[in-house]
């Protein structure tokens, strides 16, 4: 490996002009350099500064990937891999510049393993896609972050989302990866066994590096049986910790629900607005049961039973397909509906998450929304609350500095609160820029020391997304 | 980190008297340097010779752990952490000599979060007493990988076992660690969040990595409620490939089965030796359904029918504790129903496993059957199929030449059958010494070089259980 020092600032102007001249040789009209593609591929839906690379790569192949890697690695050129731009935390902002892998073009199911209930997918495709391709096998993949992500990059922030309390994160649903290192050599790091004790975990190594260690081009994924029967429910709660209660107690008894989605009194106000939904302004969850028709009946009752202990109701529920898209309806357009609590035209959203445990998920909700109320500030909550998992979507206006402040403030509160109550700064988001000041916080000294210490032995040169998740 | 030349042979005499010595000084009564005591701490249940360490401190806490760790580190000499002696690989053996690091006495619970459904422990506390502590707060803990382990040596082997297919392994039920380092630093890898997007997976580089990374000395563990209901079931198969085509449906369909266990032809012969069961002897599937009462007869009726469909039968099932036991009684008694097999009273028995996927499952075990008769050999096998897991249990004398030859010889195909149908070379009991060789079969370089890089990255003297896994 090579023993350059690591790069702590921006290459030289010739340096950056060197390599373009190269990677236009290998890649022709694959290379692009035009401002608009730049800013782009430097463009994420965090409010961190857009800090565009001086080359995007559209690559079509692992060797491409390889071949990129290569070139920038000789002169010491960061290298950003890119899928589809939704991650939170400027994890695609190219703060000393280099070049932009974009993995959109490999965006193909290798294989399907219906008997093995895996298959073999390139990163650039997303998550819809690759459900729709799967659509004829019976199967599906259900790791659901909301936005239509790729499935590279939802690999590397280790996301999750509403199925993950029945299904789990991408941590547990990647088999196996290749992934090209920061060398530019391509590795493999397992098999389509559904287990190995063969060694060191590079796969979840890998999984939530946000490509810091390497650019993953192959996917080996878990798959699942379409269930046979879904039943889907909201209900509402007279209070946050009744509506936490009852995850609780569903969680406890075992109930294998499919998602629990909470959201608070604002965010049920912004769906009456938005939708005319007419509900009281308490807070509601929303649920989803799969499994057999006798199975989602079942567990439908239990949860009817417990939500009624705590308070709940009214309770709906169908198995309707059609119906169930109307009752998800709401949660869904979500984002659009924040859009009506705005005071001022000119507001801005963004999202930000914690993850507690779940047993203290009330009490960060409630003092959360004490906060934002003390502080003035817009700050909607939904959160997948069978993990302990919340977002916050603050609205200010990003044109009034005092604004600014108050909802970086109130951001920084609510970190430090979750990780208070033995929580952690980010349950699926990832840290990428904005998060990067909240690791010592969390992590022990001794951690953050392994962490760089990885970082450091797998790219000595730190050309692998650089500026992200740890300074090195 | 210390920059000293990494450890490839045993250290000098002097060296480990003089530590002695001072660990001696610190320890009193807790260190033991008596021959039997240290060949205990070599022994394992594998055919490796016994390599016992030069002394063995039973520690009592992290702290005690930090401290022996430090001592050592100071003069370059191995630690070699040690559970209960379960492994099956030579995973403590000391081929460098050195300190064993006996964790039995931490073998506490620290904590029970139950509307967390979690629990912090110390490594030493095995499975069973873990579950017996908890039977009060109505959790248990499903990783059974058979043998009473410590729960530090599960962690550290990456273990499994029957409950895998509904519960997942240990990699999916750590949630955080606490690892004293090879500087004898104590740091956490995580905190009881059940998610985080926070940085690099230390937790899931820990589980696994078989002590060569560090020592565990607190594991933060998922709980599960013990479900309202469970059915057992058994049933006889006309072939191997029919058990594995209705275990490939049962998957496939969703069906959250808890436990689902093949036996071959030859081990149902040997429980009918052991257990006078006079069943016929074809394959047989040993099953376990939890959930609620409807849900469990709901799941057993499913999996009836579809046994029925690949010709599976008779089919006995129950929900009532006591008959379950007798159901389950058999695939318990297996080592001791094994014995019956034996053609010469010197035979002893050694344990593999592989793992495949599932699709592949049927043609790996029928391979390994028409091997191992072609071979003369007798080789039982049982597997935990729901995960395309299995154990071949090959009886040989092992004071005969030729048969410990053919015994070896028969395993090296096994293994690399399992690779050539896109498995793994274990499934669940780790590399340790014995499955070293196969690392480079399995793995590409470049992946080898990555996990050489993070083994010297972390442990650059070279300290913590060498000779394990990789060569440095």
């Amino acid at each position: 490996m090579p023993s350059a020092a690591p790069l702590t600032a921006r290459p030289a102007e010739a340096v950056i002009a060197a390599l373009v001249e190269e990677l236009a040789a290998r890649f022709g009209n694959k290379l692009a350099t035009a401002q608009a593609v730049r800013r782009q591929h430097g463009h994420t839906l965090s409010w961190t500064p857009n800090q565009p690379p001086d080359a995007v790569i559209f690559a079509e192949s692992t060797e491409d990937v390889a071949d990129a890697v290569k070139l920038c690695a000789a002169r010491g050129v960061p290298v950003i891999a890119f899928g589809t731009g939704t991650s939170l935390e400027g994890h695609i902002n190219a703060p000393f510049g280099g070049v932009s892998i974009d993995l959109s073009r490999m965006n193909q199911v290798l294989s399907v393993h219906a008997e093995d209930l895996d298959c073999v997918v390139q990163p650039g495709i997303t998550r819809t896609a690759l459900n729709a391709f799967l659509r004829d096998t019976g199967l599906f993949f259900p790791i659901d972050p909301g936005a239509d992500a790729s499935i590279g990059g939802m690999t590397s922030t280790r996301a999750s989302g509403t199925n993950a309390v029945r299904y789990g994160t991408m941590k547990d649903n990647v088999l196996a990866l290749t992934v090209v290192t920061p060398q530019g050599d391509i590795i493999k790091t397992g098999s389509r066994a559904r287990k190995s004790s063969a060694g060191y975990d590079l796969t979840r190594l890998y999984v939530g590096a946000e490509g810091t260690l390497g650019v993953i081009t192959e996917i080996t994924l878990r798959l699942f049986g379409i269930p046979e029967a879904i039943s889907a429910a909201t209900c509402q709660f007279p209070s946050v910790k009744a509506a936490c209660d009852a995850v609780i107690q569903t969680i406890q008894t075992g109930l294998p629900i499919a998602r629990i989605e909470l959201c608070d009194e604002m965010t049920v106000r912004a769906f009456n607005n938005y939708s005319k939904l007419g509900l009281a302004e308490t807070p509601m969850l929303f649920l989803e049961f799969h499994g057999s028709a006798e199975g989602v009946e079942e567990q439908t009752a239990r949860f009817g039973e417990i939500a009624a202990e705590f308070g709940g109701g009214p309770f709906h529920w169908t198995t309707n397909a059609e119906e169930r898209t109307k009752l998800w309806k709401a949660r869904h357009d979500v984002f659009w509906a924040y859009q009506t609590l705005k005071t001022k035209q000119q507001m801005v959203g963004f999202a930000t998450d914690v993850c507690v445990p779940i047993s203290r998920l009330a009490d960060c909700v409630t003092q959360t929304q004490k906060d934002a109320a003390e502080h003035d500030l817009l700050a909607p909550i939904v959160g997948h609350v069978g993990d302990g998992n919340f977002h916050c979507g603050v609205l200010f206006d990003n044109q009034d500095p005092d604004d600014v402040r108050r909802a970086k403030e109130f951001s920084e509160r609510l970190v430090r609160r979750a990780l208070a109550m033995g929580g952690t700064c980010t349950g699926e988001h990832g840290v990428g820029q904005a998060k990067m000041k909240f690791m010592p916080v969390e992590h022990t000294p001794g951690a953050l020391d392994v962490m760089r210490a990885i970082k450091r032995a797998l790219d000595p040169a730190n050309i692998m997304n650089p500026g992200k998740i740890i300074d090195v």
